[in-house]
């Protein structure tokens, strides 16, 4: 792992005031992939004690674009993503999403994403998603 | 618009801790199609000063699951949705999304959500997104 | 309807090696839109006697390419779309795609498709499609 | 593998019209997995001399479909997918679309599929998807 990438990271993350407002940590930063996580909080619930979907995604978008970033360079933006939920997330210690670059050009990448439930180290996927970031004009 | 059902689809969304964590309201809930908006705040923003993509991806998320909801009854879940954005969303009062059924059977509906950003009333489109509802079992 | 750009659209249709070997023809190229029609044939069709799934997707994305086609320019390649298939396709005349631009910048369009299964002039949605087209670099 | 689901899909595969037309060959199925290929001919280009991309949508939407199928039955719908290009396929031997299911539960299967060029056993990525099927009701 670069460490002046993840440090770099973990400044752009401090500077996302949404990210900020759920608690999201950045735990990997290197080229071609990036994890950030979530610890469970009852704001991130919706009305059935579920994770909302909402945070889930925003999880999955903030890793695809992470990754994306890891070879395109800092000025990134997301074009699209797709998620799917395997599970609703519940009762785990915190929410991990890892992302990785399928391929890319010189402006575009596409990269997958796996949201997982994390309890006491172990991992259960609840959500996968795909999408692509490309360099800010 | 039937007022009961508009009455509570609001009871639910204050009951998803997360949707209140953000600010968001419930404006349109009736047979096929749901409208969600959100008022602009610091909190929601990355960190060039855009709304972060994660909170259109979770308004876009919420109001295709309240259009499927609408036709398939109170218990849903989403399966899967994609979101293109087309242009950062800043400068504005308030974000609109608003969803609509496309087609549904019984146990599924696919939909489709345009959010926009608005602004003294005026709109302007800055993300895309369809998705599949469906009956939880 | 441009004429010279629908004369046009339809030479390049018949470039396209696969197109012919299905029977598409192009019947709307202008601003912002674009429609695709398939005749039903036995070729087409899967193990149930359905419409192959592929081919609905086939055609979606053509559709969508046309599109975007009709702002970006006439070089463009299809970035990505996703598809949800709402009933099978079958006994009907013929396969219509209808594609329209949702929003566009310079060197990329996203755009919607609806796939409809028509029989003397009655439209039934069988599959709904969005996805981004761009400039060939 | 299993030689019993391999024939069984084979067959399947034989009744598929739109599969013959083109060519497609099931080389592995079986559970959790499956693989086809299409052996690169004229038919399948446009107007530029590339596989057209409707080919690469209909083989990952025939590989997804496999998938899913090995692990929830015979009897199974494509609910959706999405779809990446990252490269024009052309100059190679045949496409080759690897799928794996990333998740199921007893009615709906999540899977993603790779699809490469190949060139002397030598794979190039070109297409990326995921998708969900499901148990024909």
């Amino acid at each position: 792992m670069q460490p002046d990438l993840l440090h770099w990271g973990r400044q752009v993350l401090k500077q996302q005031a949404f990210s900020e407002l759920l608690g999201t940590e950045l735990d990997v930063f290197e080229a071609g992939q990036a994890q950030l996580s979530l610890v469970l909080a009852p704001k991130l619930l919706q009305q059935n004690g579920f994770v909302h979907g909402g945070v889930l995604a925003y999880l999955a978008d903030n890793a695809l674009t992470y990754a994306g970033g890891s070879v395109l360079g800092p000025v990134v933006l997301t074009s699209e993503f797709k998620i799917n939920y395997l599970r609703p997330a519940r009762d785990c210690d915190k929410l991990v999403a890892v992302a990785t670059v399928v391929g890319n050009g010189k402006s575009q990448a596409v990269c997958r994403c796996d949201v997982f439930m994390e309890t006491r180290g172990e991992r259960k996927l609840c959500a996968a998603a795909q999408g692509t970031i490309r360099k800010a004009d």
